[in-house]
């Protein structure tokens, strides 16, 4: 045990690469002294941390099964209470399907404290890098975003009627995106993006309509993935 | 004219502050050659081009009245076809109620490369900030974003069925806001954040209810603001 209070710090690693990190990630990374980090987190980022700092991967990798939640907050509030400056450092925005509640709730308990950094979300970058403006004066007034996870949860008749939708995580239910949106009338010519990897050197983008993406994308594992549905899909500049 | 080949960078300030600003987009200022940009942008970021980067302001400051866009347009494409590398430097992130669409027509029809560079959205990192995480595995599986300049553009039948609601430039049509979501059956008990100045020293936050909200924000000025309807309010940590 030291002196010095220890501190967790919910860390957005943005796109995962270093171009899309914030400064203030980057200066709290050059502090840590455990780093607790994801997958979908790319090799530089683990370079910024001070050589002696205590690295933990927590994530999922090549089918390996990922730590339980349970034993990640255990650590956050094992090495808070030893005085560490500790960083969790997640994909994207640490409140955009983060999952940092549970986190949160351990750090709360144990009296731990705590700071939530934000971080640049594929949500919204995805379709920038892919010269896809989420927002416009005329075709779209408002955008949604959601996760595909379990079709079931979600308002479709609602959904369909906004000009723009951003899925997350929805590669595998993307033939389900589909029918549900055109079931509540959404018509098979709207177009949509497909893009992988955002703002990595593996990224890829496809364009069609809800009628032929499924098949454009037949064949290809879709994710990490974010896609867009709408009329901004069709401003799109390369 | 030089042999050098001028390129425009439309690039995302996050909140206006160093913390929140990219790596991406701190090292394009350092480079920069030419700087165009807005207001809610703080000087700190103003430090980061070299000493002799031409300055120019065209946001809106003060009640004077803002550079015409097409003047903007006409800034852009002049500087990139004199061979600079400049910086245009928005609020927040460029696709997100940015209006970057002019611009980038604009460089195009004239042959003017350009890159559009993402930033933290004000749209995201205000609730973060305000300790509300915009989604939630029960609470908020969906979220949307939307201005409310102009309250009959939009579908509030299939707003106020989505669980979770961001509304960016609402302060002057709040009180409209919620009387369009209470007309559609939102109950006046739905918690409600008022997020000003987010991210920044003057940092304000008000929680309350559609109920009560504009009788605890009267008489404040709420802009910038960033305002949150939904019960992950009700989630927020202090």
């Amino acid at each position: 045990m030291t002196n010095q209070k220890g501190k967790v710090y919910l860390v957005g690693a943005g796109l995962g690469n270093l171009a899309y990190l914030t400064l203030k990630a980057y200066n709290l990374l050059a502090i840590a002294q455990v780093l607790i980090y994801d997958a979908l987190i790319d090799g530089e980022l683990l370079q910024l941390v001070p050589a002696d700092c205590l690295k933990l991967d927590v994530g999922k990798r090549g089918g390996k099964p990922s730590t339980p939640q349970a034993e990640i907050n255990h650590l956050l509030v094992k090495y808070c209470q030893q005085g560490k400056q500790v960083v969790r450092l997640k994909s994207g925005d640490p409140f955009i399907f983060g999952r940092c509640n549970s986190e949160m709730a351990a750090l709360t308990a144990n009296g731990c404290e705590f700071e939530v950094v934000p971080g640049i979300s594929s949500a919204l970058a995805a379709p920038l890098l892919a010269g896809i403006p989420l927002t416009d004066p005329v075709l779209s007034r408002c955008f949604a975003v959601f996760t595909a996870h379990d079709p079931n949860a979600l308002d479709w008749e609602a959904l369909s009627r906004l000009e723009t939708l951003v899925i997350l995580m929805g590669g595998q239910n993307l033939g389900e995106v589909i029918k549900r949106l055109q079931q509540q009338g959404r018509s098979p010519s709207t177009p949509i993006a497909i893009i992988l990897w955002a703002g990595t050197k593996e990224q890829q983008i496809w364009t069609g309509t809800l009628e032929t993406i499924v098949e454009q994308t037949s064949g290809i594992l879709l994710s990490p993935v974010v896609i867009v549905i709408g009329e901004v899909v069709g401003l799109r500049r390369n």
